[in-house]
């Protein structure tokens, strides 16, 4: 159950790692959108593995089939089903898996919950699964560029490594420009250096990724249980190995309301604003209009490269020593995610809103 | 729209602050369920106004009506209805609210939004409306004792008042043994102080709760978009003020996988459990048997006794003073609404759970 | 579960006969609307008991309280709670209803399903739980007036009495200038006649409600699964006593394509129309513009004033006597439950209609 | 939107008839099914084109493939995708179809409703679509086979040729043993020729599908709007061409209550039965163990080898000649569709019905 996201614009998914492949099928797009193949396309490898010194080795193509829902180009209005076909499987790198449960992984609760699973890579659980988010965020921001609104992600924090400035100093077109997706270059290198010590060390490492949405008009969100932030929240919160969330001031907390309320005024066009953001851009689970940004919490990837004791199916101890090739950090390949399951988000709610008036 | 929460086990929630009273709809609860109507008045009390020195002084009786889905005593599987009548009603107090949007409140997005609000004690956006989770909180409650499933739920954080112990060294038996409900004596008295102190200031202050759900069984949670702490997490944020929510070791992201993933043994009964519980209680979005905890933060309350400057619908600039009666700290009040919250999810994804297998 | 129908446009109902009362929330209405108060009242008059020498004597007089939503007379955006409280409460009546199981009822499923049920009086099965869906109805109805569309329905059989005109050749105006609803007052003597003949009988009789929607916009319906007629069909099926549905043509299947397609024209302004309409105003599962209507058959009232062969909880035989007071033919107070979930259905569809493009 | 049916047990298709196929996501299937993909195939095969003398000449071979979901010959409860490949494209007899709306068809309404239209055989409209519910339905029926619960549906009705018997006097397991799947012989032969007689002419027929659901247990089926007939009724609605459905008695209301109430009885094995089965298997919209039947009705197949009068997308009458390859009837290959409908609905509300009890 619930392998569909979202209510009026949806996603729903399927696939394993080492099946025949990821995909999808996405409803209640707009009709008329232009499919730009190649965003789409380059989107799906900002995510792939492979493509750095600090990202898994398996190599993928990940190229998209579009399967329905899409006419001399542009959307139809009808569901778009689409398949990446998996490539590069090693699945015999696995075979161990079928008896041991690894450690942080799902495993076990799969095991236990149905009875069978798919144990080669993961199967279900693995992060392949996110290829279809990245689609189906890949044409909500096509349909959000179209509206004004921009969707931003970039890894703010690794280990103890934490960014300084916040995404208001900085330079957000240069995500893309160094392989672990922080727009500070210094910052940057400083992370891809711990990540190449830890990976060498055959360990792992987790992070933080911010995300920011501009362009965002006032109205979106729903009281009371589908408050924008609540919903931004259950997207981030289903991305594998994300272990926290929080918007505007978030756990910081130590201060009081008269330092944290955001004060409004009328700038020179009568639109009303407020002179500070720690609502993170949402007021009573509904876009205010200012700037949203978030944050992110990921765990270490829970595949070590160094031995571990664990059980195997019948309960006994094994010790479980991994192949297979795997991130030593999740974080640079999960920006896009982050950025695709926001813009499904903030799409879904944009559509949701055009209900509220006759 | 999305006045709903739930799956199966689903909450339909009505009412504004000033109104008739505040509401709901309880539809999927099982059928032959013992309604200990103390229980349910007695969790009510936790969540009401003015039951101590340290919350607003407004008072609400806050008694529960059941309109429907109960018979001699039992629920018959039928909606239960029920309505909470607002008593204490000083509208007047919010006649300049009518035209003017107070700061960090939802004033402005409503109002834009829809084109019209109830401004009277921020009507439907007013923390009220939590009355109906309470009242849908406590039947799951009664059905989740009934299968060994506890949850609990403490203010951890007051400011920069931090409880220091995991809930673990704690006894949760404790909680309501203090009116901030802390479960450690000393850090009680602290944060009792510090309210008191920002009462006085006419500020108000923010913090975190923590929550604890135990005897979860192996196996809720639904793959890939229904992930138990994805649920928890959505359930958390749709809270009034909540900004952020963690689950296991959330934001501390500093160690290294090797330090952080919970290795798997068998106990005497043969039965499979982790050495730590980094995770959470979930492993791939499905209970994995141990303790489920996560944190959640509330920001200050919005409302403050002092004048702050904001526009009116106009976009006018105006000097805006509060009148009424305000918490000064949400955290005391907001802790039977985490557990609310808490025992409603895990109950939907109970029984989701029995739908798996034929 | 499912006591919510609609997905942008929801009413979730609860309440039980012989309960504290019926009542529901309406949630997704848009904001603005003026509440004709007097109207909502009226449609529950045209459904209420005891209005005639046709219906039941059970006189309840069946008040509508709202309990959230609306300000100042308005439709605020948030749900509108509301309940009608049960008055004339003869539970005794139904005492031996306790032990035994009427047949045709759902006396025996409820209770095999659920283990326990409200036996006075039918509890959640009773036809008295319509009373929240013509409250859902006339607030749809409200909106859809302002769009220019317009939901009737009339008695159309009674037992082998059929009135022989179409819609097209029938003041519609006149459907309530008699007590059974049948807009042929010649016709509408026989049905009456029938009626009280069946009456005097202890007996019941069935029938068919013939509906009609015009005003309707091309575009409503939702491919695949959500196609308009059976978005309609599900809304009528699930009143209680209905055994069918058919729109446009339906069940007469006698007919060569050639004879029954509706063939296209464009009229002075431009507007594309059809000749005919066998269609039924819907082609493809989308509104095509022409008028809408659509057969809906009830069965005889399951409730007799004679002895009947039964069984008890404990599978003893026994003859069952029911006392009580009862409707010889339910559909002259069903006319307004049918516009009801007609009015509910194309609102519903409409708002989701505006989310098809961006 | 709403191209996903069901609520546990779930199908989203996708596709169009001369895109690249017809595919679909089955979300929610319980896990450690064995998939036997012979019997998939071959319900495929029953629902296929070029089949007879009296179906369409257009040959698709219809290969499903698997795309996930499925280990080692079981589902594993994860989402099974699937993909049915097109073939055999005449797409060039469509050309004229770009610009002119078909009497009947959905060609003006999609082109209103979108803005843009796959016109190519009628696109995501075409019954191609149906692939995606047979083999949804092949997999319920897989599962509700081992609940022993069976699904039958065949050919009552071709234009004014009516099977006298009720499925009480056939031999079901008789359907397929003739071209059009009525199981008398003598009856299914008149329907044959009639069949060919009016594809000679160039013309379509329609008819009536009669379905039957044994072995379906006391209890499924949700008050209030989830009836169970009215869940069996909007699937049957939602297939294309359906214009009627009726379950039990249905639209026969001639008779007295007395005459229909069906009166219970305890049976040797204390088991509770109906004498009669006016009711079709459910009471107050619940299962009562009785065999379930219903009756639906479709229209002649709109596409007709004769020249009809319609209009272009300007507005401007034309002629239509259709070229391409069509059904004189479509009720043979509706029969596994009715099926496969029906099975995913029982199936979906048996899941359901898990969840009533902890």
């Amino acid at each position: 159950m619930q392998n569909t996201f979202g209510h009026i614009f949806r996603l729903t998914s399927f696939g394993e790692s080492h099946g025949v492949g990821i995909g999808g099928v996405i409803d209640g797009c707009p009709s008329g959108v232009l499919v730009d193949m190649e965003f789409i396309q380059n989107e799906l490898s900002r995510r792939k593995p492979g493509q750095s010194a600090i990202t898994t080795m398996r190599s993928e193509e990940d190229r998209v089939e579009f399967l329905s829902g899409i006419f001399e180009g542009k959307t139809t209005g009808t569901p778009i089903g689409f398949l990446v076909r998996n490539a590069d499987h090693h699945s015999s790198d696995y075979h161990n898996l079928r008896e041991q449960y690894r450690p942080s992984h799902a495993d076990y609760t799969y095991q236990t919950k149905y009875g069978i699973r798919d144990h080669r890579g993961g199967g279900r659980s693995s992060a392949r699964e996110t290829i279809a988010r990245v689609v189906g965020g890949a044409l909500a921001k096509l349909v959000l560029r179209q509206l004004g609104i921009h969707v931003y992600a970039y890894t703010s924090q690794v280990g103890s490594i934490c960014l300084q400035q916040t995404y208001k100093d900085l330079n957000l077109s240069q995500i893309d420009s160094n392989i672990v997706r922080c727009p500070d270059s210094k910052t940057a290198d400083a992370m891809i250096e711990l990540i190449k010590e830890v990976k060498k060390e055959g360990d792992t490492i987790g992070g933080v990724i911010t995300g920011v949405i501009t362009g965002v008009p006032v109205g979106l969100g729903e009281p009371v249980f589908g408050k924008l932030h609540a919903a931004l929240g259950y997207a981030m919160l289903s991305i594998n190995a994300v272990k926290g969330f929080e918007y505007g001031d978030g756990f910081n907390v130590s201060q009081r309301g008269s330092q944290m309320n955001d004060l409004f005024y009328s700038n020179e066009n009568g639109e009303i604003h407020t002179f500070t953001n720690h609502s993170g851009g949402i007021q009573g689970g509904i876009s205010n209009g200012e700037d949203i940004y978030f944050r992110v919490a990921f765990k270490p990837v829970a595949t070590l490269l160094k031995p571990q004791e664990t059980v195997n199916i019948q309960g006994e101890k094994v010790e479980l020593q991994v192949k297979g090739r795997h991130d030593p950090c999740v974080l640079p390949r999960a920006v896009p995610i982050v950025e695709a399951m926001a813009a499904m988000t903030i799409l879904d709610y944009y559509l949701m809103n055009k209900t509220r008036l006759i």
